[in-house]
């Protein structure tokens, strides 16, 4: 087989749930039928890859300083929502009718992963608390044993800087992930979500 | 959601099998976790769809101007094996022991699509026949109507150059696609090809 398209083949495994099978039917469909959309995808995941950072606000995927959602006027200013990744807050996004803040720590405490408050951003969070306008705190925190113990951590940071800290309610499965929740189980803990 | 985002994921869709929601779970994967690969995959893709040409003696995909198989001095000059796509070609290989030699029509006859003997290459392939080292050819196009059309019509290409042609046997079902038949019963029906 031809080396470009050994390559190719190699480097789609890169992708989730996708095995040398899938890799190899994607590779021969792009080449016989799709060409310019192949092209496209090459240069769309080079400009993604390349600029999408954080925002500097929320820690949010944004290849502007600001993302979109801090930068709008028309979101609520009083409520804030912490999520563990951009995923968990695409997920939210999409399920539910938030229309608040976010916060994305990137991760959650975990010590034997090196990950602690700073690596989660929450010096950047006790500043946007500080500011005096955020009223709750939702924490979204995936109902995993660490995620349990962050949230248990951010309620106490909350309630230092006088901020109501409230929690998703029951719905969400235990040790699932909110990324593979159904629209509907998580719309429903969104609205059900209870005072810490 | 960032610009740069909403484009990868809508980029991703071209992938086989890759819907919306598959879509968005590889960007952010790729964004949270595989940055360093997922500039290899757009490297590897621009790469492909751009270099990637046709052989001029069999048409299988490749970057030189003759491909590996027909280039080496190690594979049977008495064996021809015509098969509809470089996909099959690649089944062929991987779930068979054939050492010969192939030709890729690039498509099968379909007059309504505009695919005549032009199209599929069938003047490269006759003077091919003609050099006079090719004893057999085996006709791997796919069992359906048009695949069974041109397997005729091939058939009667080779018996008019002296060739014998043969037929993958039965084995492989009805109206099935090559390129989604399992291994075991690719290579028995390879090796128990027909006279035909
Ligand atoms: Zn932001
Ligand atoms: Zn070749």
């Amino acid at each position: 087989m031809s080396k470009l398209l050994t390559d190719l083949i190699e480097a789609l495994r890169c992708l989730p749930g996708v095995g040398g099978k899938s890799a190899q039917r994607m590779a021969f469909h792009l080449l016989e039928r799709e060409r310019e959309r192949g092209l496209r995808l090459a240069s769309a995941l080079e400009q993604a890859m390349q600029r999408i950072g954080n925002c500097t606000r929320c820690r949010n995927f944004s290849e502007e300083p600001v993302c979109s959602i801090c930068a709008s006027s028309s979101r609520d200013r009083h409520v804030l929502c912490v999520v563990e990744s951009p995923t968990e807050l695409a997920a939210i996004e999409q399920a539910t009718g938030y229309r608040g803040q976010y916060f994305v720590l990137l991760g959650r405490l975990s010590p034997l992963d090196g990950l602690g408050p700073e690596e989660l951003g929450l010096g950047l969070l006790t500043e946007r608390l500080a500011e005096g306008e955020i009223e709750e705190m939702i924490i979204a925190t995936n109902p995993t044993v660490e995620g349990e113990a962050t949230a248990h951590y951010l309620a106490q940071l909350a309630r230092a800087a006088g901020v109501k800290p409230t929690r998703l309610a029951h719905g969400v499965p235990l040790g699932g992930e909110l990324e593979y929740v159904d629209r509907g189980t998580l719309a429903h803990a969104f609205g059900s979500r209870q005072s810490l």
